[in-house]
């Protein structure tokens, strides 16, 4: 079974999001499950402080690397545990659709939640993490971005949302961004949905999808776009 | 006062991370407030239904304009309220820091989480919603996306966080990712701090982490790293 272990400062910050809709009920059906774990009872330093300045000098405080190391080899004993070890850290590689499904694939995560100016750069290359950033803008610390990289791999489990059909046709699998969507009624504050999707020419619907596709990712991601045009070259 | 207002299907996602240190202190201390508003309390449809299915077919269902629309209003009345009415969604603009930096620089933030196949378009267009994507990775609904988007903009209040110096050295600050940080002890596992850093020479370390964040730019991001020599070459 998938299985998220959460090395947090934090661990009133879940389950949040994750224990909602389809994903909470997934959880109780046994589909996934969610660890979070206290960094902070790994530290043997007086009143169990975890951070301490920057070594050189700066504003803020690091985590020390005894204190993360001892939380990590707790939850995850190397060579006994074959999930990856993630730090969401603004530095990291971004976060992807493809790495949501290659991690949803496999038996889980661990996900270590920083917090201050960073987690001494040691713990990252002795303990060999994967250093990942969900977005462009900087939290307050990982727990935010851990509940993103959580939620965005457990939807992609068989079984978790109703109907898988759902998750193939949408933003960046195949680069593009989804098309625009419409329902009932067919006037709404004067504003009609476009004739073709009320046409039942599945043709002309998917053409016009693919078009509204196209134009959005232009206009809106041209780092994608670019990526598109590419492939399709290829 | 920054208020953030999120309309939701699902509130007890609230307040997750934002309840948590200092973003939460914050709160209890009257810098910023949230509120959540649980949009299904605006459908006047039977069994307070929300969601219809999408126009020229597909999977997956979406959420009815008039429901998405009634709450918008309760909440944010056109006219009466400056805050810019953000949509979270996959197809939306990048978030950024400089945008975090805009939006904690104002009175707030209206924002909406979608769920499902999304929105029908034509309440995005009509409320005039900012669309914005928070990465790059598909999620359940906004929630977790939301509460991203408010701790990037709270912790850039001021008064928020400890020492405001450290966020103006962090990642997506200048273009750049951040340096690696070190703390005690000197030597970790046979793994010394950089001698430089233990140094005292200011400038030497300065110019040492200058290199290290140019280094770890190129190699991760080299996006950031391309606007980055296009704006020096400005």
């Amino acid at each position: 079974m998938f299985t998220a272990s959460v090395l947090t400062l934090f661990p009133d910050a879940f389950p949040g999001p994750l224990s909602v809709s389809l994903i909470g009920s997934a959880q109780a059906r046994g589909l996934w499950a969610l660890e979070t774990v206290d960094i902070r009872k790994f530290s043997r330093h007086k009143h169990a402080s975890v951070d301490d300045t920057p070594a050189g000098g700066g504003a803020g405080m690091v985590l020390k690397p005894d204190v993360a190391a001892a939380a990590i080899d707790a939850v995850s004993p190397s060579r006994k545990d074959n999930r990856p070890l993630i730090y969401l850290t603004p530095r990291g590689r971004p976060f992807t659709q493809a790495r949501a499904r290659e991690l949803a694939a496999g038996p889980g995560v661990v996900v270590f939640c920083g917090r201050f100016e960073g987690l001494d750069e040691r713990v990252i290359e002795a303990r060999e993490m994967e250093e990942i950033s969900v977005g462009d803008a900087v939290l307050a610390g990982g727990e935010a971005a851990a509940l993103c990289l959580i939620e965005a791999c457990v939807r992609l489990i068989p079984g978790v949302l109703g109907d898988p059909a759902s998750t193939m046709e949408e933003s960046f699998e195949g680069d593009l961004l989804e098309y625009p969507q419409y329902t009932r009624p067919r006037v709404w504050e004067g504003r009609e949905i476009p004739e073709v999707l009320l046409s039942g020419d599945h043709a002309k619907i998917a053409s016009w999808r693919r078009e509204q596709a196209e134009k959005t990712t232009k206009e809106r991601r041209p780092d994608l776009w670019a990526k598109h045009v590419r492939r399709e070259g290829e």
